[in-house]
């Protein structure tokens, strides 16, 4: 055993990175499983991934940490950043104690199967064989919730702090709710505007390689480059990071839709902006990683929305859409920005507009707390899911699969995290708002969106975001890099401001 | 520890399963490395790939399974089966035992490296890139060897040993020579005759995506199925089965040439077509795995020469490649055939004809026994294999990318493993005359290619050789599957017959 503080967290890093080199090979036998692998191949694949998280988990139990950590729990030479790490490390380490590793073997081979059955059961609207592998999933995230709380602490806020350190349903209910009643006057206003686009325009005809061309430019010109990443295709767009120089992002392809795959692009290259961002040094350590899923969609939000559906950004897509695409020619860049700023309530999130999206995020959470407290059970999902449509959004689905199966998180394991999405959606608005104070105000900013210039923002977000890794606490980050409390009023005055100008409201 | 036989078998079973869901997923990171990965990723799935080859080693060298084989080598009521298993865990177990962690570590990332700069290397011509890279990997098999090198085991033996069980150079001199002294005579009337054919015709503009589809055809004819496997693209043609549903082969394209993509596509078939035929219930321990890379190299042979190059194939491939290339029209069955069947030496061991072949390999067999004797340095390589291939095939390298610089095996640390192809390819003759035999003589055999029947002989295979396993040793099966000695007479008649038809000697 160490006896110093130096030496202790120099064994710490170096156990986390080696550690570090198993779970990025779990990341890759992820990315693979769904870009790449064979129908009859996922079983193994899910005995694989047990297999390596069960070593993952086994590593991150390892008693020697905790005593490194106790040690230095005690010390008072740290300073402010290795305290964070030593923070974070805890943190991980009784995540990683107190689940017994059949649960999470459990668990793995559980998600993997409805993840698998879930790709087969949304096409076919067949919820009933998804149900039972669903029910499973809840039934483990409650297990796991059981064996990691701290007194009093309730299940959901147990799997929402390992999505979004230090928060809770109940901070989060003040926060949603504030956010819920100032959208509604603004979709209300939209909804009776005269200048209301009720449909997509720019339906056409778009070939995937045409739009495979395109989406890879828009890549590199944000900052994404294919030296150190990869662009494919998957059912559901997602990036990961197997490696500190290895960054890859997926999307799908609508033929007659080239800007539902654009924009998923926008916002999965946000996503890895942010990874390319942490400090390489420490890849592997809490200071080389992302503090919360929240922070990290805060990034793929702001280059999807905040850039990517700005006026400025339509001015220098366009004649780059219209170069690469046939059947373009009349596209203006005003055309394509209103075609990027049409509002509708609709069915599914992935595809919803600005302003309703978080409505969708906020009908998730409000589910997924009754489930884990217990007030509805997964047979009543589907009839919970349309009810709370109707109520937040005025829409019921037509079917299973436009409805509860749309997403793949739930049948993921993914409990506690959907909050993150509106989370990081105010987040971004509020990174956005400093930004374009710092450089020069929004006229400034739209001048460069339309040169194709975007450096200066990623650079910004680099300096007050992406460097820190996990230093800070996601509402510390917010308030250090923006100097305000966290607050949804700059998303609300964003949205406001932004209907004003294509709606006229 | 268990005291009775059946638990200790079980027990080495279940730890192998467990090994094989960790070594299936190094196959899985080294098929991304060549066919996914952006190039600044190499350094890190380098390290990725020594942590996990750290962690098999380490599992197979588990004490507690020495104690358990140190049992069932002393037990007395072991079937044939059981008995041929334990040999091999004896074997693998031996082998890791004996060479140290730091040694596989440090192997793994000088051919990771070494590897990644011939990438580079062969094209820019660059032989002093690569040279100090593969010196450093000859340095470390020579370790390698000297730690697990039996008393009096020359060294290439002992790296031969591990590929082709059984073998020594000292038994495969005679092979060798009367191969050689067999394939002069027949290569010296084909130069002669005057039906040949100098240069390869249906040289033309094939489009990549229409080679695609036409291989992916011809997989499928011959039993590949793409519900479990995936056809891809990389700079060396291979083939891998990162689990037991997962087969995947690759290829690469010349435009002006489908036959060389199409024809690496039944050698890769071939070896998948093995590993599809190992008994499932078995994968991860030694029934369930391949015996040796001999009889892996004599399936992928098989396929490519013996029934790839036949007329009834070609009479059955000239019409789909027709339907499926454009600029085929004027294509026949004989003319396809005639073009497969050229003989001409050439610099290219992959591009080589059947008769050919084989002296490329000798070539290869003679260096890499002098490198590692130390009659040969690897700074002297370029030259000794330009005069090798002078004398054994009549023609000199124009540049080094076209001689010593043409395969990734050495750099990728595979010294000891060439011999296994002209054993493969003898393997293959023998079998397929056997084949014949069984299935009604050559015409029948002809006939049912013509038809596109592969599926009696990929039967005969698989109840032959593929389902064995590790049962029997290479030379053992072959006298059992053929009722013959290993022999070169097949090939050699095999040769002559069909250079016979085609250029009438």
């Amino acid at each position: 055993m160490p006896v110093d503080s130096a030496s202790a967290l120099q064994w710490l890093s170096d156990h986390s990175r080696e550690t570090a080199r198993f779970y990025s090979t779990l990341e890759l036998l992820a990315w693979d499983q769904r870009t790449m692998l064979a129908p009859a191949g996922h079983d193994w694949r899910g005995e694989q991934m047990a297999a390596l998280m069960g070593l993952v988990q086994c590593r991150q139990q390892d008693p020697a940490r905790g005593e490194r950590l106790d040690l230095l729990e005690a010390a008072d030479d740290l300073s402010a950043e290795e305290a964070a790490a030593v923070f974070h490390w805890r943190r991980e380490y009784d995540r990683a104690v107190k689940v017994p590793p059949e649960l999470t073997r459990a668990k793995v081979i559980a998600t993997t199967k409805a993840e698998m059955v879930w790709q087969q059961a949304r096409p076919a609207n067949a919820w009933q064989m998804l149900e039972p592998l669903l029910e499973e999933v809840v039934r483990l995230k409650k297990e796991e919730a059981a064996c990691l709380a701290a007194p009093d602490q309730l299940p959901y806020d147990v799997l929402l702090d390992e999505f979004e350190p230090g928060e809770t349903a109940a901070r989060l209910d003040p926060l949603f709710d504030e956010l819920a009643a100032g959208l509604r006057p603004i979709l209300d206003a939209i909804l009776g505007s005269s200048r209301r686009l009720c449909e997509r325009p720019l339906a056409g005809a778009y070939p995937v390689p045409a739009q495979q061309q395109l989406n890879r430019a828009v890549c590199e010109a944000l900052g994404f480059s294919f030296e150190s990443g990869r662009l494919d295709v998957s059912a559901h767009p997602f990036s990961c990071a197997p490696g500190p120089r290895d960054h890859r992002i997926t999307t799908r392809h609508c033929e007659s839709n080239f800007l539902e795959s654009l924009y998923g692009v926008l916002h999965e290259a946000g996503h890895s902006l942010y990874m390319i961002g942490l400090p390489e040094a420490h890849w592997g350590t809490p200071l080389g990683s992302y503090i919360s899923l929240g922070v990290h969609e805060s990034q793929s939000r702001l280059w999807e929305n905040m850039v990517g559906r700005s006026l400025g950004f339509c001015r220098w897509l366009a004649p780059l859409a219209k170069e690469t695409l046939p059947g373009l020619n009349g596209l203006t860049p005003e055309k394509l920005w209103r075609s990027v700023n049409v509002v509708a309530p609709s069915l599914i999130r992935t595809e919803a507009d600005e302003v309703t999206y978080c409505l969708h995020v906020i009908l998730r959470f409000r589910l997924e707390t009754a489930l884990m407290d217990g007030r509805l059970e997964v047979r009543d999902l589907p009839e919970a899911w349309d009810a709370g449509m109707e109520e937040l959004l005025g829409i019921r689905p037509d079917c299973p699969a436009n409805g509860v199966m749309q997403d793949m998180h739930w049948p993921a394991g993914a409990i506690g995290y959907f909050p993150t999405y509106a989370l990081g959606t105010i987040y971004a608005a509020q990174f956005y708002a400093a930004a374009m104070a710092d450089l020069g105000g929004e006229r400034a900013m739209d001048a460069r969106m339309a040169a194709g210039e975007f450096s200066p923002l990623l650079s910004w977000l680099q300096e007050r975001v992406h460097r820190h890794g996990m230093r800070y606490m996601p509402r510390d980050l917010v308030r250090q890099a923006t100097d305000q409390e966290l607050s949804p009023r700059f998303l609300l005055e964003h949205l406001t401001r932004r209907h004003h100008d294509v709606h006229g409201i």
